[in-house]
This record gives C-alpha cells, structure tokens and sequence, in this order.
C-alpha cells in the first residue's frame, strides 16, 4: 500500500498515482481523461440560453500543448448587459484591466462577446502584455463585425471581453492564438457539447470541466421559460478575494444596467467569494454575468435589484431571480473546491452564532486557509485542536478585524462538531469550551467520507439567533505539493 | 529515483524517506539521530550564564513514549527578574494562562523556575487543564522550597513558569508527570551537556536541539563578561503572534524589573515576530526572558530598557544588550525555521523601501505565507510570478491594512529579485514592473541552494531609503503533509 510519487525531470511531465485516484497530469492543459470519481460532476445533457453561441479551438498557447484546446469563445446574438468582479489583487492581469475599462467605457451594455485562453496568464506582462490583450480583443471584434452587417466603429469601445488564466509572467502568443481565432469563431453553435467543449478549453489544472445550467420562471410572467448557463475553471491559486479565477454566466432574461453589477456582487460574498483552496488571491480572478434579454417577452421590463425598485411585480421577479442566481453560483463554486488541486475532500465549514455574519465568515475563512487542519483532514484524522487553534487566531490575524474590543470568540461558549454528510448524528468534539470524550472510531467514520461538515457555534446557546457563514474548502495532499512543485514545465 | 511515503498504519509511526535526507519521526519524543546536515547547528561546546542549572528527565507523557526525555526544568540559585510574551490566540493553552498570571502577580520578580514538558499542549483542556498546570507549578515550588531551608509561605504566588508543548486537547497525565519531578529536580546541573539534554526534551517534531550561547560586555565596565543562553522549540504550527511556541531566554546580567519586558517585546518583532513555517498561530506560544544578576559586580544598576534613562552611561549599556539581545533572539528564532517540518529550504524574505516598515513587513509576511510560493521554492522552480501574486494580494488580505487609500504596492514601481547566498550576483526576476528575460540555468542553479534570499524592492529608485524588514520561511514539502496529516498518533 505505497504511494509512489515520480520526482520532476526536465521537460517531462509529472505522473502522481495514488490508491484509487485517477492521474492527473500537471502542465495544462493535459490529459483530458476525467476521473471516475468526478464524472458525476460532469453534466451529460443542459438547456442553455437562447441567443448565446460558444466554441473553442487549439492554438498551443504552452508550447507543450500540440492538441488540446486552448481557446474559447462565448458570443451572443445581441448585445448584452454585463457586469463582472476583478481580483483585488494589486497586480492585477492585463486581461483584467482591459475588461475592466471595457465595461466601463461600455456602461455595463452592448457586450456580445467573451474570449478566453488557458496555458498562459498574461500577469504581470507589463506594457506588452496589455497591448496582448486589447489585441485579442479587437481581432474578436473584427470577426463580429464582419459577421454582422452592420459593422460598428473602430473608435468605440471594444464589445469583447477578454479572460486569461495559466502561468504569470509570461507573454501569450498572440500571433499564434490569433491565427486560430477565425478557427475558433467557426467553431460555435449552441449544443451542449458546444458548451462542454468551451468549459473544457479554459481549464488548466482541472481535472474536469464545470459546467451548470439551469431554467427557471418569474413570478411576474411565469408562462415565460429562462434559462442560465454558466462555467468556470480553477483548481490552484483560489482564495478568491472578489471572483475566482475564472467564470462566465450567461442569461437570456434581460437584467438593467443598473442592477446587473448589485446583482452579482450581492452573490458572490457567498459563492465565489466564499472559497479557498489554497489562499492564494491570483492575479486574473474574473467572473462575469452576461444577460442578453433573448428569452425575455415583447413588453417586460429588465429585471432590477431588489433594493432598487418600489414595485411589488419588479421586487418579486428581482427576488426570484436573486435566488435562482444564488444557488447557480455557489453550486457553481462549489465546483471549483471539488477540483481543488490535490483535494481528496470537500469540506463545508459552517460557523453559527457570533451575532454578526461577516466575523463568522472570517472565523471560518481561517479554518479553511489553516494548513494544519487541511492536512488532518487529509489524514482523516479528527485533530479538533487544530480547528479550535485556527479559531483561535482568526480574530487576530484576519482582515477587517482590527478591533479587539468586541470579540466574537470566547473560549467558554465555544462548541465545535463534525456533521456528517450522510444524515447520521453529529458528533460533538468541544462543547462550551469543554474538550468531549470523542469517539475515535465513529470520528474516523465520519472523517472516510469525502464530504464533511465542521460546525462550529461561537455561542452555543439555544437563545442565540443562529444565522450561518459558510466557507467551502478542501485538503491539502501530498498531491497539492506535487503539482505546484513543478506547474511550469 | 523515486520518492516513497510509507502510508499511515494504525499504532505505527511514520517513517519518510527522501533522496539525500534522514529519517524523520512524527510522534513527539521520537528518533533522536540528528540529521547530519543538522549537525552543524548543534554546539558541542558552549559558556553559560551564572546562576542558572537545568535538567531533563522522562515521564511518558505521551504513552507512546517510553524512554525519551520529556520533562524540562531550569532553575537559577537566585530570584530572577523575569518577562514572557505569549500567543494572541483566543484560546490559550492551560500553561500560558498560569504563567502570565503569574508573572503580573509577581511584578515581574521573584522567578526561580521554569518547567516544561513536552508530548502534551495542554491546550483546551477546560478547568481540568488550568488545576494541573497550577500543579505543575506548586510542585516545583516546593522543590525549590526544600532545597532552600528558607522556604517561602504557600500563600505567595508560584515562583514557577510552566510550559507545554505537543498535542491539542488533550489532558496532561498528571500523576505520571509529578511522581517524576524529583528526578527531573536532581537532574539539573550546569555543564553543556546539562543545556544540550534540556534543549532536547522540550522538543516534539524537532530533528534537532535548538540552543544558543554567547557572551558579552557592557561598555560602562567592560571588564565584566556577562553570559545569554537560550533554547527553543518549534518545527510546525508556526506563525508567532507575540512568541514562537516555546523560548527561554537565560542571562546573568542584571535587569531592571520595568525595562524587561519592553526590551523583550522590542526584540521579538524582528525576531520570533518574523518567523513563519506554516501560518499557524500556535495555541501555546511562549518565550521568556530571565536574568539573575549572577554576574554584575556589586554596585552595578540593573540594565534599563534604552527608552526610559537620561544617564549616558545607562543609555550606551542599554543600546549594547539592546543589540545583543537582537542578534541573539533573531538567531535563535532562525533556528526554528531552519528545523521546519519537512523543510528543506531556509529562506529570507526582504522587503525594502515601502517607507513604512510595518507595511514592508506585512509583504513579506504575505510572501512567507504563500504556499504556492513555498510549493515552487520545494519544487526549485523560479516560479517568480507566486511572488508577485502574493505581493499584490498583501495589502487587501493581512491584517493591519484597512486603509487602501495609501497603497504601498504599485505595479510599476516593483522589482524582485534572487539573491544567491553564496555572494555571487543577484539574479533580477522583475524590474520596474517588467518581467525580466531571466536565466533560467542560473535560476536552477541558485534554487538548488539550501539557503535563499528573496528581495522585493517596493520601490525600485535610489532617492527612496531602503529599510528593510525580513521575514524568516521555509519550503512546503511533502513530508510536511506526511507529518501532518498523522501527528497525532
């Protein structure tokens, strides 16, 4: 029962085999042959937005990579509203700053097309790597245009926008990938394979393409069928402190300029935003919200925000559709921490009662990010003190915590459990700051299964309200060090 | 070439093997071979402070345990002036709650004894764990007592610090401990080996004792020499927020009961303060500070913190242990990091000219912090584009810096570069913002160093000052991941 790691040699990729798991190759993109134990993650049919086409294309943007497809490109028919979160992160991506100025310049509309490519970041790529991207930008444009009769301006602004993802520091191919791109614009049509296809060509170190749609109904027209797709990428490098690496929603209701920003910021806190694999905040982190109105009827209005309309219908269809957005994006999260790099756990750390959501969220952050605790999960070992320990220390040394007067943790109303997945009991680890006489056994049960809850209430006391933040997180594996030993070659 | 893991098994230890390192074993007390490139930071010879005796002996704290010293006691023959700073975790282990009770109690003054024992934290441990660390102490006070015919009333407070070290949650065997504190008492004398065997049986994953003499003068009667010895422990859980787990810090010199503690507190921010192996603040993090007086002549004043005297005389003997006690706590926090779990790299972080220190610190931190950053340095990869990333998510991420309005990373003003610790040339990464067409033969060859320096200049002009703060880290291997996931049995 060994596990046997193959050490890097030049120019050679790194094989990692352990019991039970499928390989995974390291340098994107790879072997595209998904894990058994993630198939099920991989939808085989969808129902995707009217009026949005996608494909992709191989333009070998890592050198390594002679067949894989490595471009992708989303576009609809008519010009959408859109909005989308950047990475906080200083050094931000030159695709980053363009899309930014993008939408800004555009005013959150007349947005028809998203190009992506993995294999290379173009972070930190300084004045050449923004001239990069802008080209990416305006070679798409011109292929829209050229499609479309009514061929728009070269002064305005670009209707594209632009994603990367793969090593930092590197320039991008361009000749190369703009050469592929009349292959790539070819190449999209609206069927699910269209769309798995384009999932799968932003991916890097996945080891499975995420891909989610969805229909839903208005309260205000329910005969009217929408419908929302959305995939995104990512398995290293996520602590998302805005959006994670990458992801593209689409939508065919139609959203205001106004609202379509609010929107999605208000649901990422607890998708996106709410995730760590490593925490690493990277330098590309986009997530975008593409709502193109083609399913919406003659005559109905775009949907606004919640908080800025004064009709009931309007309030009713915003909060509708705040719901359906919620739950798409966290599910589609969540995907990304079932990818983690090296994961061989999926682990959902929900912290209850502190009085305040966001110090609960900071609370859980830090067990999350806690090495200690991800590496005792990944030995299966029900090492609570490691959990308390990053509890402990989370008011301390987390963001926005500066003032110590108002603490939210105290040791002596502290209770930490494992809730298993499956339905059974939980089990208590810590109770008011008191250590229990844990099982081992029924803990080592618990702790077999891939999917596990950590629950911890900060005061537990039947009289506290109990409003819970949830982080989503995985373990830390032999594998993890394996793959990000060596990511460049 | 391959690497192999034995897998856990239940009631065996781990055991790793890795080209070209020893064998490492992950239950506290374990192998005491050192590794033989470790060697080199064991003395064999060394000069110690007056006054002080220590001693070791074995209890079998942890049950698995059943012949390594895990009992540690330093006593001087006289009271010392005395300060500890301890972790900022919430929840503080049984050991460290006593001790800072303790020390407020006493003014601190009057301290005769420290007592450590390894194998158990004695952290969240509830009431039980507070009434065996005050057992600990009255135990060993009435050691001292019988040894002194002066023995002092029970109604006073202990003269004993206690502090434990291993694993969380769990209770310390009490029984077993005390019935072997008079052996440990009779163990202690001053020779080197006596330091050398105390060192050694405060340690838990350690591969080696960490223990550092010197000796000094002070420019007001340089004919006296004054001695500083001190040990430490520590190889995972670390990220001091005050201390590292477990220091002790011994010197015959005289020191003023209101200047200790500031001269301690001033010297471990850039000591213990800047030292992180895996980002976790432990929930027992102490070092403390003794000094007896042994070796000042009569007459001479105790030492003064530099900030409290207007006597040039007190002023220039306060600088010089001042700066004594810096080079002394740095080199002794170094040796943690040197000892990281499943380390094979010592790395130094350097941070220049932000204009403001605290923030520099804050990169750097952020940089020891990353694991992608560490995974690559483990993987000898000149993956610079993770040091990047992790400068330009410091500023949003760590703590201290609400304020984004006076941001001191800019892209373009940024550079980073390798120093060779061998004195040959650095190697530059990014100047200004501009990725450089880097070496990568040379890159490979300074990654193969065991010691690396990593400077960021924030601030890449020669008109800015260049105050540096650095940080002390180490690589993330896969034998930190063995070690942790299965630490507890």
């Amino acid at each position: 029962m060994l596990t046997t790691f193959g050490l890097r040699s030049a120019g050679k990729k790194i094989l990692v085999q352990t019991p039970g798991r499928q390989v995974r190759f390291y340098s994107a993109p790879g072997d595209r042959a998904i894990p058994a134990a993630k198939q099920k993650y991989v939808p085989t049919e969808g129902t995707y937005p009217k009026g949005f086409l996608v494909g992709s294309a191989h333009a070998g943007v890592k050198a390594s990579n002679t067949k894989y497809d490595d471009l992708a490109l989303v576009i609809s028919d008519r010009p959408c509203v859109a909005a989308a979160l950047f990475t906080k992160n200083i050094f931000k991506a030159a695709p980053v700053q363009l899309s930014m100025q993008t939408l800004k310049e555009r005013q959150s509309k007349g947005i028809e097309a998203v190009v992506v490519n993995s294999g290379c970041a173009n972070a930190v790529t300084g004045a050449l790597g923004l001239k990069n991207a802008a080209r990416m930008a305006q070679e798409i444009d011109g292929l829209l245009s050229k499609e479309q009769s009514d061929a728009s301006s070269s002064e305005e602004p670009s209707r594209t926008l632009v994603m990367s993802t793969g090593v930092i520091g590197q320039n991008l191919p361009i000749e190369k990938m703009i050469n592929a791109f009349p292959k790539l614009h070819s190449s999209i049509g609206d069927t699910h394979q269209h769309w798995l296809n384009t999932a799968q060509a932003i991916c890097t170190t996945d080891t499975f393409p995420k891909l989610i749609s969805r229909t839903f109904t208005l309260p205000s027209h329910p005969e009217t069928t929408y419908s929302i797709a959305g995939m995104t990428k990512g398995a290293g490098m996520i602590h998302p402190n805005m959006a994670t690496l990458l992801g593209i929603i689409c939508t065919d209701c139609s959203i205001d300029t106004e609202s379509i920003r609010p929107l999605l910021r208000a649901n990422n806190i607890r998708s996106f935003n709410s995730i760590s694999i490593d925490g690493d905040t990277s330098t590309n982190d986009t997530v975008a919200l593409l709502a193109n109105g083609a399913s919406t009827p003659n005559g109905v209005a775009p949907l606004v925000a919640p908080h800025v309309t004064s009709s009931d219908a309007a309030l009713q269809d915003g909060l509708a559709f705040h719901a359906v957005l919620a739950e798409f994006m966290t599910d589609l999260a969540k995907l990304v921490v079932r990818d983690g790099e090296g994961a061989t756990k999926f682990v959902r750390i929900r912290v209850r009662a502190s009085g305040n959501i966001r110090k609960s969220q900071d609370v859980a952050r830090s067990i999350a990010c806690s090495s200690l605790v991800k590496t005792a999960l990944y030995g299966k070992d029900a090492n609570w003190g490691r959990i308390l320990c990053a509890v402990g220390y989370a008011q301390d040394v987390m963001p926005g915590n500066p003032d110590t007067t108002t603490k939210v943790v105290v040791p002596e109303r502290t209770s930490v459990s494992f809730v298993p997945t499956d339905g059974s009991a939980e089990l208590k680890l810590l109770v008011r700051g008191e250590p229990q006489d844990v099982d081992e056994v029924r803990a080592k049960e618990i702790l077999e299964m891939e999917d596990l809850d950590i629950l911890v209430r900060l005061n537990d006391d039947p009289a506290t309200p109990d409003p819970e933040a949830v982080y989503y997180t995985c373990d830390f594996s032999h594998e993890y060090v394996t793959i990000n030993g060596d990511y460049r070659t």
